[in-house]
């Protein structure tokens, strides 16, 4: 398979990290979303909405959205369980990384970074608040004792999760409230195959001065 | 089961679209996100998130975010095919919808229709110009003559996206621009037992004058 990927990309991260978990061999190609190489006719006939990660199976056939890729590699494995509810927790909280973590918190992290928060301070300010609201639900989340979100053991729930969180501190956030994320991301972290390969940003991305 | 619902919430009337076509009978329990009635202790037991739609089991179990509960009751139904990657297209879909239709510009229509976006106006920009480029990613999808997202029929990643698509204009959004998505949305309301029930914003989730 081929992995259209960028080093710096935190959904691109799940994807290495499930991989490697599983041990599947895989090329890896470089897509440069900070050049605009994601929004050309070719990516977006991988992927209408322009972005990585990609996966290109053997087949040809192209699946886009991290959550999907990994749900489609975890299918059968010990990282995607299915008894009982937990297959539907396992979404609940891939669905809820996608709209409050990814989208406000992932989102606030790339502004502040690249400097682009002092260009646009109130989408910031706003990005960075629904975040950090949504670093609260996770920690209720947590509650109970919970060791791992979907289930008794880890999956790729916690992973998807652990790709923007782990880096919350970089959007602005404080994970220093939250003991309960930090001894999760702990355990997320300690898991067989886990490696945070997650690179800065390059120099191209950041806002030149304003 | 018992819904827990608001009638102007898109999310909450995709429960209820496959709830009907599914002929499931259930209990439909307001909980008006308006009035901070989702941010309770009560509510956050059945969703650490605290919003709406919550779809509870007659076993006591909750379920959370609207396409999890979508991809539950599908399971196994027409609404939900598996052959070949049919599921991953699903999933694809539904992970879009969460990050890029409804957190951009299901959150931009509700700051136009509450006259919230003349409080914070480069919020609102923001949400809009990125949930319009969203549409546009939408419309490239629906390329080749494609009828509906995921396979050849209908599916729930085409109600999931019906939900926030379909009121795009109420965001300040241009539906017109967009023949492709207008006649895939006619396909998605011609569907048996589909029925857009979406109520207005209550007069209390109105800005008061700033």
């Amino acid at each position: 398979v081929i992995l259209y990927d960028h080093p710096a990309s935190g959904n691109c991260m799940k994807a290495r990290i499930l991989l490697r978990q599983l041990e599947l061999p895989y090329e890896r190609v470089q897509v440069d979303l900070f050049k605009g190489e994601t929004r050309t006719p070719e990516h977006f006939a991988r992927n209408p909405d322009g972005r990585v990660p990609v996966l290109e199976l053997d087949s040809g056939e192209a699946i886009a959205e991290s959550n999907a890729i990994l749900l489609h590699l975890a299918e059968g494995t010990q990282y995607l369980p299915t008894e009982g509810l937990t297959r539907t927790r396992v979404d609940e909280w891939m669905f809820f990384e996608q709209n409050r973590i990814e989208a406000e918190l992932a989102y606030a992290r790339f502004l502040h970074l690249s400097g682009r928060d002092k260009e646009m301070p109130e989408v910031y300010a706003s990005r960075l608040e629904r975040g950090s609201d949504a670093l609260a639900a996770l920690d209720r989340g947590l509650s109970d004792g919970r060791q791992f979100l979907a289930g008794p053991g880890y999956s790729v729930a916690d992973l998807a999760l652990y790709a923007y969180v782990h880096c919350a501190d970089d959007a602005g956030a404080d994970l220093g409230r939250h003991e309960r994320i930090r001894g999760w991301l702990e355990r997320v972290e300690a898991q067989p195959g886990f490696v945070n390969d997650l690179e800065p940003l390059p120099p191209h991305a950041l806002s030149r001065p304003v």
